[in-house]
């Protein structure tokens, strides 16, 4: 277990499924698209799916000053969840049925940034987290940034699973007239789609160019 | 607006792309592959990746009786939030960058389900969710459905959003020369890999046969 794994984020099933080596973690959380953010609110918890980035120490979210769950987060503890699924467990029985995936787990305090310097750094990162885009675009004005909330959450209680491989049915299921595998699913980039209108001379930024027709880790 | 949809249900940002038609939702439910479910404990909000079905009127969820999550959820409000990702929306500027996708997002308060014939049920629905495994395999002993909690959550409160095509920027930046577009995300099932030490004798499920290659909805 790592040190920067807390009580509270401890795998409790499953446990020969458990990755606490933070870098393993930090490399799902760079493979993902987008986290499951959860916020416990008067109504009850409320999870949506956001774009995320992170630092060495930081995970940051953003979103416009009028989203009411972002502005409902902060200073409030919060569940960042980034989950990949790389596959389908087909067990001998349908009790040990289960899926190969990549998921990691972040807990705490969510901040607003206020900092104009790492509010910039931190939505060129989220921005850039699939593939480099932002610097092929026009550069944001002050009233999008404005508009823009970004919250960080300390990068300090994470945790996760990592499941791969075949079925683990019991012996004498293995034995049996049944069949036991994996099904990957891959997940690929295909060709870039110009927006309507595009001009025919304005070239495809090479962070487009360089995951056309590519797998994803 | 569907009757389906409570007011906290509404989605408030992002009017444009609200997907409230209660057939679509169910589609999406269908399609995806894991629910993010948020649970509101007294250490803040946990969010984990969970299978799951549904019926025509209810979503279930399963795990081990000592799956603490789970048993957290019995009688609370939870949150249960299905999200595929179609592809990145690249646009002029970094502001108006997006991405393709379909969530929904299920609220309202878990149920643990006691009736047998219903538990069964609920299992094979989502043994069977993917593609159809459930009558292929050993059936389960009582033993091992004991050991398994099913909860259910009533399919009222759902709301969802549904984003696809190109970037929206605003027109003065469309005649810049900058690029815009999108990069579709294909997710595809590779070829079965059959569990270590399968007789060569025990043929690949008919479920199995007919995903393997095929692109996912």
């Amino acid at each position: 277990m790592s040190e920067a794994t807390s009580e509270r984020t401890k795998v409790r099933r499953g446990a020969t499924r458990a990755a606490y080596d933070r870098a393993s973690l930090l490399a799902v959380l760079d493979a993902g698209m987008v986290a499951h953010v959860g916020v416990s609110t008067d109504e009850g918890p409320v999870v949506l799916p956001m774009a995320y980035a992170r630092t060495d120490d930081r995970l940051y979210l953003h979103g416009a000053t009028g989203n009411a769950l972002l502005a409902a987060a902060v200073g409030r503890d919060i569940c960042v969840t980034v989950t990949i699924v790389d596959g389908l467990v087909v067990a001998r029985t349908p009790f040990h049925h289960s899926m190969n995936y990549r998921s990691v787990v972040v807990r705490g305090v969510a901040a607003e940034v206020d900092d104009d310097e790492e509010r910039r750094t931190a939505l060129r990162l989220i921005s850039d987290h699939v593939t480099p885009t932002w610097e092929y675009g026009r550069p944001p004005t002050e009233p999008e940034l404005r508009r823009t909330r970004v919250l960080a959450v300390p990068l300090v209680e994470l945790s996760g699973k990592i499941r791969s491989g075949g079925p683990t049915d019991r012996p004498e299921d293995r034995d049996a007239p049944y069949w036991g595998g994996s099904v990957p699913l891959e997940r690929t980039w295909g060709s870039a789609v110009p927006d309507d209108g595009l001009s025919a001379d304005v070239a495809v930024p090479p962070g487009v160019a360089a995951i056309e027709g590519r797998p994803l880790p």
